[in-house]
């Protein structure tokens, strides 16, 4: 069963911040797609297991950005 | 001898952007030395030949941005 989490990142300027974010969030087990949108912060993570908002928020923090 | 070439760069917001403009000056025959302030634009170049304009400006183009 695939399990989708949405929420908001703030702080991305660029492109490469965009990249910065998707690639962690890629390393979250069980993840089969992620979008990340930089006009509004908005990111989509499809996963065939449950992602806790913790999870997301410590992946967010490495790439140096914010799960609001 | 150590020539220094000094300009200003359009478009960079983060880090990243530094980091991508740093790389590809670095890339020029002869630099030594590359100085970039995201929040200026205020790039200089250190190198051990003279570096004419246009090469700086394909290398920040290269980079994604724009000597202004």
């Amino acid at each position: 069963m695939s399990h989708t989490f949405t929420g908001t990142v703030s702080g991305m300027t660029c492109g490469h911040c965009v990249a910065s974010v998707t690639e962690e969030l890629q390393e979250l087990p069980g993840v089969t797609a992620v979008d990340v949108t930089l006009e509004t912060g908005s990111v989509t993570v499809t996963s065939d297991q449950p992602l806790d908002r913790e999870a997301v928020s410590a992946a967010v923090d490495e790439a140096g950005y914010q799960l609001v």
